[in-house]
């Protein structure tokens, strides 16, 4: 393996994270124009964050189901608003089975249309409500500029489809899915996130509100999380949710939709990768700790084997998902550079000269600690290690965000400050045109109105009219 | 719930199985054509499907990864088998972001070119192989006749594929995954088969050998379910899998590559639902278990609620998927039917008079049977009668296969009972011509020439040539 370079972040930032993202192994851009291949060591890490949301998500009492890749162009053209936001960024189908279609068929963007159709069909009465599906699917937005796992052509995430009797469920379960993806963030990717409601501007075509869970990256740039729609009764009338109600009457049905994607690696990337390369959280590594050798010809690694297999079994026990890199044409030094460049979080070396002293060197990935321990301890030792890892990787990116978070109330200093990037705490009065105005000037966005705090309410940051104006956040964003 | 009838296997196989579904509320058709919507009870099925060979897959070796939804048409066309056998039944994007593509994609019937190209970009030496990569996916393939499960036009599945150093090698590959798949169809599925070659006219386009384990069904049909193909070099050919040897010559990788689909749920419910609607395999079922309270009014609801809640801990406690349907609106004969249908394992009938007795009702959905149980063993009895129902619907379908083999040396006496179905085991010579006769005029295929017994060789028994005909099977298919 050539030992490249990755650049650095404060040198290239945005060279940096591809570095990363190709050092790491973790995925490539595939000849088809803006798809990604997601490499093994890349799609470890998505099936743990799968694995992990996908338990939160039958949890919270969800069922995962399956609907068609294809949405006829007549059924998204129902909902005004949502076709307006999608059919442009739509692959289209033309042809099939080496015959022109009658119909084109939209490769789905997202499946709205199709699930609500079929709910549509599933419910009568409000015995039917409420439905809490789920599905685990690709979709295909036509992008002019991709950037792996952040934003690309076909990418892969989970969509929640509900529909309920009353607004005041639907608007209780965009909550907790809104709380299961902050939960998801903070304690599996170690991200800290706010919680907020989007403007009318940002929301999903076709919502009546749009929740996101937003995070501060290395760069001082935002990165939109998740999403937890409030779809109203919007979708349910255009295709047809209706029920009879407890009382007798024909209603529409209340209905949210809510995603999250491989996106999230991207923030994961982001959130801890350093000049070195990945950092993974411990709980999304697909390996916690390989074990490095030290020796030089088959005497030495023969002396060692017996050791080192006994620390594997020692440390699977506790729980470690562990390798031995044991290949015999790579020298140590290089062995250390791959597993610091894909983020493995712990390293551990032995050599003749510990085994002499009946030590190891484990070596935390994170902030490059080095500790001796006797060997007997390993398993032990690393797998609170792992804990303590995870938990400073969060500690860490919420002191970050802490650094990079200002409450201005002054529109000059934004102005001045927001080049350096950082989440920026400011009145707003509500106006279109004064969020305009932000996004024109300075190129940041509202990124939501938090659900929590920011309530001293005063003049607006940008026209200082009102007297009722809500702290928002605003920042440049992916 | 409306009380619909399920047709009678032997009045009407094809409607029964869609009967069985329907009734089930496994899946059903989507307004697009061909492709199906899986409900959540059937994808709960898929699920477990996925995690038993998930885990199998990576126990032998392999690695997951995802690879893009579409193939440029230039990229398909470089095999030249490989493209005359896809190509016809492609769904092609011809726009994207509101243009027209300079080049088609096609959605990916498999993937094979676009992995195999990829493959090629990693490979450099002898020391980069084997690749050992699965990814579960959707496919899309323009079939004109669909059936749910078994042929759709969108469908899920998993592909591996594996590039090695030598043919010995990926001959082994082969031979490796279509044992995983033996081990799922009849250790998971309960479904028996046998493992065997393809002959040339049914192997894979651009395959040197394709494997197959086959199933056969109630009706006497074969299905197929699972396929492993050897794909020599052709494809490391077409796609430049190239790699310098040990010796240091330039040489092409050896491929394989193998999948099976949702088709296998299309086997489950033919290998095992009756005229009642589905009986699943407990390792399958989404419940293990359902536990039906007996009771009029509130009064008599409330007594059993303590004894029914102690028992859903006590099941869960010992491994037992169980809910108790405590819906008001629905009698309990309703409730019967409707997990009936479904083919929930087990059903645990308790009512007053039980409670007085202190007794449950256990009853097996695959037969029948009824036991009366003192309450607090009815964990321990139901766990182990899980673990019965799993080998005895293997045994059932073993036995069933067992009375429609046969052993035929006569082709006239082969063309008067294929028509009542069932696996011939026949010599064949070898000659396309035999195998394309008994097509044409029995409807029958050569499904597979075993991997194992059927050595006596001996004359052909369509053409009554050579001495050294083996046995293969012959079966009319799915």
């Amino acid at each position: 393996m050539a030992r490249r370079k990755i650049a650095k972040r404060a040198d290239d930032y945005a060279q940096w994270y591809l570095d990363v993202i190709a050092e790491g192994q973790m995925a490539e851009h595939s000849m088809v124009r803006g798809c990604m291949i997601i490499k093994p060591w890349g799609y470890g890490i998505w099936e743990r964050i799968q694995r992990e949301l996908d338990d939160r998500i039958k949890a919270s009492g969800h069922e995962n189901a399956y609907f068609p890749l294809f949405v006829p162009k007549s059924l998204l053209d129902k909902e005004a608003e949502h076709v307006e936001g999608f059919a442009p960024e739509c692959a289209v189908v033309t042809h099939g089975g080496g015959k022109e279609l009658e119909e084109p068929l939209f490769v789905r963007p997202t499946s709205e249309a199709i699930i609500c159709t079929t709910y549509g069909n599933w419910v009568e009465s409000w015995r039917d409500l409420p439905i809490l599906i789920n599905q685990w699917a690709n979709v295909v937005r036509w992008e002019m500029r991709t950037r792996l796992f952040l934003r690309t052509m076909e990418f892969l995430w989970q969509e929640g489809h509900t529909a309920h009797e009353t607004h005041d469920e639907a608007a209780a379960e965009v909550q907790t899915m809104l709380d299961v993806y902050a939960d998801l963030a903070e304690n599996v990717l170690a991200i800290p996130v706010i919680k907020g409601r989007k403007t009318a501007a940002e929301r999903f075509p076709g919502a009546i509100d749009t929740y996101s869970i937003e995070a501060l990256m290395q760069d001082g740039k935002a990165l939109q999380a998740g999403t937890s729609h409030d779809l109203g009764q919007n979708f349910a009338k255009a295709y047809d949710i209706s029920f009879q109600s407890r009382g007798g009457e024909m209603e529409y049905a209340w209905s949210t939709s809510w995603g999250v994607s491989t996106r999230l690696i991207g923030g994961m990337i982001m959130a801890h990768a350093d000049d070195d390369g990945l950092v993974v959280p411990p709980l999304l590594a697909p390996l916690h700790a390989v074990i490095v050798p030290i020796y030089k010809g088959e005497e030495e690694a023969a002396a060692l084997r017996e050791d080192v297999d006994g620390m594997v079994t020692a440390l699977r026990a506790a729980g470690v998902r562990v390798k031995a890199d044991v290949r015999d044409h790579l020298r140590p030094g290089a062995k250390f550079f791959e597993w610091e460049k894909k983020g493995v979080p712990v390293r551990i070396e032995y050599g003749a000269r510990d085994k002499a002293a009946g030590n190891v060197v484990v070596k935390r990935r994170d902030n490059g600690e080095k500790q001796i321990v006797p060997r007997g301890d390993v398993a032990g030792v690393v797998a609170a290690l792992l804990v303590t890892i995870q938990s400073d990787l969060l500690a860490r990116a919420r002191a970050r965000r802490a650094e990079r978070s200002y409450v201005v109330d002054d529109y000059a200093e934004f102005r001045s400050r927001i080049v350096d990037g950082g989440f920026f705490h400011m009145r707003w009065c509500g106006d279109v045109s004064c969020e305009a105005r932000v996004k024109d000037e300075t190129k940041a966005t509202i990124r939501c109105i938090p659900n929590e705090g920011d309530e001293d309410a005063g003049p607006c940051v940008v026209c200082g009219k009102g007297a009722d104006g809500v702290r928002a956040v605003f920042a440049r964003a992916y």
